[in-house]
């Protein structure tokens, strides 16, 4: 883990926000070098599909080419939702750090049994919540902004 | 349930395995209009995200520029995958017509809890595995074509 990556994935997810999208950021890493950033950009594609994490994983495949993004690593500023946790574990990454989780219950159990099954190849081998004051604060003051 | 758009969406799955892609379909439906068709291209695109169900639900949200696909039902030639049926239950797709499973139990279980999950306005009435043989023919057929 290293801390430079989630720090760009916060400068993502203040851009959705800048665009009035829920604050969400993803940076895709492999050995070192970033392969893919992205921002959640949901309302402004007006497609369910177009998460942070979604945008890195399709950016990422096509900079190498290969729906299989073996040995890279994601970093997310918050816990990823069932959709994007299936696409990572498809994808084969094998390292998801994400910066915090607004307490849905139900979609930790998920997830965690998404990344815990083994079949094809699939293997997610480490899952992190960082817990993370900055990815917290970012999330938390986008929707105290909307409950206004 | 109408049998009429499962027969689309098989059309489409034959789509898929005629360019050497795992067949499966899908197609969207909303007051008996079609606002979608697709077939998987994960390996033309190279990207885990494009199967049939999550470009069905893209080109569906362009045609009524909107990402609320509420009060719309999806065909599938096969059970979704977590990732799918996520964004099914994220778009508020309300129905799921899918054709048969392949036995992975896990992914059933995982699912189930999906479209279960009653936050945010998504709402998934009825999801029903109308376990026809055209389309347990179509998989078996490919993969056993793919052993050889």
């Amino acid at each position: 883990m290293e801390k430079k990556y989630m720090t760009l994935a916060l400068k993502e997810a203040t851009k959705a926000y800048e665009r009035d999208e829920v604050p969400i950021g993803a940076v895709i890493v492999k050995d070192g070098q970033i392969l893919a950033k992205a921002h959640n950009q949901k309302e402004t594609k007006q497609n369910v599909a177009e998460h942070a994490e979604m945008i890195a994983i399709r950016k990422a495949s096509k900079k190498i080419k290969n729906w299989r993004l073996s040995d890279c690593e994601i970093y997310i500023t918050l816990e990823p939702c069932p959709m994007c946790a299936s696409a990572i574990h498809q994808a084969r990454i094998s390292k998801v750090y994400y910066g915090c989780t607004i307490g849905e219950k139900n979609n930790s159990e998920i997830i965690e049994k998404i990344f815990s099954t083994t079949n094809r190849n699939q293997k997610v081998t480490h899952v992190e919540n960082l817990n993370l004051d900055e990815c917290h604060q970012i999330i938390q003051q986008f929707f105290k902004d909307k409950r206004k």
